[in-house]
């Protein structure tokens, strides 16, 4: 793709489809606090911390509320904003008034406004009044960002296809790096360190980092800690023996993608095999499942009837995936309490997996876009067996 | 120090502290659904996803509801937990009613309760009814925890100065790294994978990560960069004549310190000597000027004093400091609009700064923790031009 970043066009479509919400519930208007919902409307990205920056919309205008150290940025032109007005600091400089007046210039002080929080998040220390205490205006809490990031535009698919592509360059590095004796701290660490230089190599001037993270996101667990999915723990070390759970995710343009697999170290025993098959099985089963129209449970249900005939479903501790974008998790989630039908433009990590105790995680995971007439898989990266042992 | 995590008798300190302020305040107990407060609270941290997590608290006992790929970690029983419930999943298995539920067992459902927000936060496509909403109590909004966190224990100072060893570690590895021609990224992700391991061999077994991102952070930016105290651009390569700013914050025990230097790339003109000793003398200002009993407004004014002296008040773009502990930035602020008074336990990065357009951004930063008669500085990294050149 040429382009690395959302064009302003989609932020002019967004915002218009933003206002049509807004007003469709009877509201003059909105305003952000959120600092992804932000980037979402404008492409303004930033720093979120204890000071509140704050995105107006109206039919008539956009204006931003920012503290001091974002003016330049936020003012760079880049971005859907008319006007931008600056506090010094929090708690100095009163940023919540400056909230307050913006709402009074964009003529919503007094009529009714949709808001994603009201007021500004309580993080790193703020503490401050909810708006609808300093505006005389209807505040109502909506979702609507939230709601229109569960589809993805063309553009939105392009950053996470070539997010994909170095995916499975990173999957790659870290599969060659992997060996007994090392915590997987150091390995990842190595890896990030080394795949980024030819990613932003390939990339050029296009690319543009949108948060202080390394761009390539390469972690695994390793041995009894792959048994769970959320452990934190990546200084075990490796041992033979090992099951291996990899989690690769590389952000573009503000977008993440996820790979994930199942690794071993040295000898894979027969029931390790037993157990990898019927997993790898079990994500065929769920991506044939996934298309437009199908129900988001349809998918969950597909996978549990197959877990409880092989006897693996006492061993699950999640549902099959969830959508994926801007966030590394987003709404809707492949669930069998989610409601509704699989819709062309959505996103699906595909990961049922299962942990059994004293043997160890089994999970692949694999990005999935949902087209006009069935699915195509985003990450390619080899998912049998005898590939992933190390 | 021996133990590189808050013992358990802190966390019995921590509990009954929090239950003291909520039976002043008229409440039966507690629910906390913030990750670091449960964190704070219970010594359980946990990735914060879509799916919620609670705590519970009264004076009988504690409660947890986590999902199910929580349960092993949550149960494992060291921490200050009594019974942990467990839901399969978000959307299925009604994280909330189990939450309602948990009330009823521990007698809030029909009393009042304080919690840090009514409901589990709106994060990675969440969406579930308050808390509010499903009890019959009355439901406050309090944060009980965030006032707590303003001073430390001599615990937690003890895990911060552990991890200001590490920076100056780091930051010595990242000043030997840096050169022309290079992306910061590159560098950085460099510096921070060959700091864990000797950081992690030395701390041996006793450290424990806590969240998925490398214990070493060694950020920097250069050049015309440098002028924008939050940009995320590390792409930007480094060229002789540039100004760099540092950002080193490594964590230990789930607690995290600031180092930041400014640095020059070869030559320095006399004009940024001139900058370079204005911003170190007002380091000094500042630092001289933070002692227990202090104002919190007092340290900033002596720092924009001397800057209006110098000419240079028109460059800042932020005030002088922060706390810092679990977050990179906590309250109070050394701000002129922090209401109050230094306390013995408190902690402050001091970083007054400024940033000056075509020349660059000017600020070091140091952690300090208040004593009973002064301060101790657990950073320590050269601040002299001289040894601050690549």
């Amino acid at each position: 793709m040429t382009e690395l970043s959302i064009p302003e066009t989609e932020h002019r479509r967004r915002t218009r489809d933003l206002l049509e919400r807004a007003d469709a519930d009877g509201y003059d208007g909105l305003v952000l606090f959120g600092a992804l919902n932000i980037h979402y409307a404008s492409g303004m990205y930033h720093l979120p911390t204890e000071r509140p920056v704050a995105l107006g919309i109206t039919d008539e205008r956009i204006e931003a509320v920012v503290p001091r150290l974002e003016r330049e940025h936020a003012e760079r032109g880049e971005f859907l904003i008319d006007e931008v007005t600056t506090y010094f600091e929090y708690p100095q400089g009163d940023p919540m008034e400056r909230v307050a007046e913006m709402c009074e210039r964009l003529g919503l002080a007094d009529g009714s406004i949709a808001v994603d929080s009201d007021g500004s998040p309580a993080r790193n220390g703020y503490t401050g009044p909810a708006l609808s205490e300093l505006v005389d205006a209807e505040v109502g809490l909506e979702a609507y960002v939230t709601e229109m990031r569960e589809t993805k535009s063309d553009a939105e698919i392009d950053l996470i296809r070539e997010a994909s592509v170095w995916a499975n360059f990173g999957h790659r590095l870290l599969q060659e790096r992997i060996e007994p004796g090392r915590r997987p701290i150091e390995v990842r660490a190595e890896v990030e360190a080394e795949a980024v230089k030819p990613m932003l190599d390939a990339l050029g001037d296009r690319y543009e980092m949108r948060s202080w993270a390394n761009p390539m996101q390469c972690l695994f667990t390793t041995g009894d800690v792959t048994e769970l999915p959320h452990s934190m723990d990546q200084t075990t070390r490796i041992e033979r023996g090992d099951n291996i759970v990899t989690i690769v995710k590389p952000t573009v343009g503000g977008y993440t993608t996820e790979l994930e697999r199942t690794m071993f170290v040295g000898e894979v025993s027969d029931e390790k095999r037993e157990y990898f098959e019927i997993m790898t099985e079990s994500q065929e089963i769920a991506i044939d499942a996934i298309g437009p129209g199908v129900e988001y449970a349809a998918v969950e249900e597909a996978v549990v009837d197959y877990y409880e005939e092989q006897g693996v479903a006492e061993y699950t501790q999640h549902h099959v995936g969830h959508n994926i974008g801007m966030e590394g998790h987003e709404r809707p989630f492949l669930d069998v309490d989610q409601e509704g039908e699989i819709r062309p433009g959505e996103l699906f990590t595909v990961e049922p997996g299962f942990y059994v105790p004293d043997v160890g995680g089994f999970r692949h995971s694999d990005t999935v876009v949902v087209t006009e007439d069935g699915t195509e898989t985003l990450t390619d990266y080899p998912r049998d067996l005898e590939s992933l042992i190390v």
